[in-house]
């Protein structure tokens, strides 16, 4: 059987109903590859910073099934991200979740996949699926991203800790895809400009931080580094001048977001760095794009929404200007790895 | 008062005591910034993997005072690793931590420094402070990745939970030392060799996975980046397949760690694909620099220990090829930020 986002609530509420008399939910664990793992990045954030009581990790599929954290078993929920549902080390992980005895929720995008069996709960996320993500029309609140925050939100408020923030936490979620779609037209001339500055480069280094840093590493390894073949990295604004600020010039290119809420001033502290020392450098900037307007106490998890729906405008201005198409590979779905 | 890694033990005794009518220690943070973050990966690793009751996480220094933990307190042991003393984000980070009644424990290089009058315990590690820390005649095992470790073990064995493979760590512990210094003699050829072949490249990636992923992201950024002014980025080896790899080519230099333990099996999977793809490996193998000789169950926290140990050779030959010597800044030491 298959959920949507708006069912994860419920999903939570029978869970913990299921596992009250064999010790409850204790662990929460965020698992996926690549893309799919960058996108359960927030609630991982979230987690971490909101609840003192619930164990969190998030770690890449493969890792996780062969160095399976020691408790992870009946009192554990896995959150798996998989997009076609056919990711071998993820439905891996699955199965393991299954055996163990493990809450396994699986966000997926497509309905029927190799990877459902081994799922209790099946949440069918939103996507948009048009070419180059540039349609823009779908419920930016149904992504996978918000469904893992969902997860970690409703944990976390049905368990004896609470949310405070809960009501402003799924207000902020009304708002994001009105949010989002503004910013996407805001955006569109100077990705044009973006991509002619930057269609010769070989290297291009993403930057971010807090609940939004999953965005730039997304960013970095599926755009940059998967579909663009360019050298990159996705550097944390605050690591940023502990080591790799040095490989700053006027010609090295940075696409920095700076973000709405608790860690802002990190980014700032680096785009100021950057202002002065390098000469490219593309900003994007979560209040000028009209994040505001979500409530203080629960911003910080909605950058990442935002940022990683900015990026395909900017993707698709680069993949037509250097002529490589964001579908082209030469090791995917083409050799055995 | 100053402490040795020797007594990390009975500091943790002391913090259990001190506060076993406070509701005891419920969350153990790792906070520093770039290579002295990277030192505590292990530890963060560990904690994640074998702990079920104990919250834990790693974040760099400036993200953690502007994105502070809701249950960061009294209940808290924060271990921030400090080298000199004096990184201002992290003596932010200690202070927040005496200011919110948390067991501060400090690791650092130098016993007089601005830090130690907000750490509860201040712990002094080795560091092979020798040009290019070549001369290796430290003990390993009271470096500041070992002594987060014994934080995370001692937390571990003395909590409910306990930790069965207590005296097989502290047995690893007692080897490392000797494991390094002959892995260094071992690779010392080969260094010669990868100066040479890699000295005109402007880009090198490191990869890793698991508990030493941290190494690989400490040479890629306090190396390749800070040190050489190189691109770089720490590929983790289960990621490279879902993203990373795209950008393999025959020219791309690659730098691999193959670990002991629970993940060997991701990097030798990621070493199969370069060697037919790549053909530019520098290859770390910790079986054949002789780390097997640690007892399987807790060989993966001794990975990055010696990887990190073992990239100074390396680092040495490169700079000398390149006439960049490590020490040389544009940015560190000479302007504000």
């Amino acid at each position: 059987m298959t959920y949507k986002s708006a069912e994860i609530k419920s999903i939570i509420t029978e869970i913990l109903e299921e596992k009250k008399d064999k010790g409850g939910i204790k662990s929460l664990y965020f698992v996926g590859c690549g893309g799919s793992l960058g996108a359960l990045y927030p609630a991982k954030t979230f987690m971490e910073k909101e609840s003192a009581t619930i164990k969190s990790a998030w770690i890449n599929s493969n890792e996780f099934v062969h160095s399976t954290p020691k408790d992870f078993g009946v009192n554990s929920i896995i959150v798996l991200a998989c997009h076609k549902g056919n990711t071998p080390e993820t439905i891996e992980a699955a199965k393991l979740g299954k055996m163990m005895g493990a809450s396994v929720i699986i966000l997926t995008w497509l309905e029927e996949s190799e990877i459902i069996e081994f799922g209790d709960y099946i949440v069918l996320y939103s996507f948009d699926a048009s070419p180059d993500h540039l349609k823009g029309d779908i419920d930016y609140s149904g992504e996978k991203t918000m469904c893992a925050l969902y997860v970690a939100v409703e944990l976390l408020a049905q368990s004896e800790e609470g949310y405070e923030n809960y009501d402003k936490f799924y207000e902020g979620a009304g708002m994001i895809t009105n949010i989002i779609r503004k910013a996407r037209v805001h955006v569109s001339e100077r990705a044009v400009s973006f991509a002619k500055e930057y269609k010769d480069d070989t290297v291009i280094y993403t930057m971010g931080s807090g609940a939004s840093y999953g965005a730039a590493y997304m960013e970095s390894i599926c755009i940059f580094m998967e579909m663009q073949w360019l050298d990159s990295s996705s550097i944390h604004t605050g690591e940023y001048f502990h080591g790799p600020f040095e490989i700053t010039d006027a010609n090295r290119p940075f696409m920095i977001q700076i973000s709405e809420g608790s860690t802002r001033t990190l980014d700032q502290r680096a785009l100021t760095f950057l202002k002065k020392y390098a000469k490219r450098i593309e900003v994007l900037d979560a209040k000028e794009l009209g994040l505001s307007t979500i409530d203080v106490s629960v911003v910080d998890y909605f950058n990442h929404s935002l940022f990683n729906n900015i990026y395909p405008i900017y993707n698709h201005e680069l993949a037509t200007n250097r002529q490589h198409p964001l579908s082209t590979r030469r090791y995917m779905w083409k050799v055995e790895y």
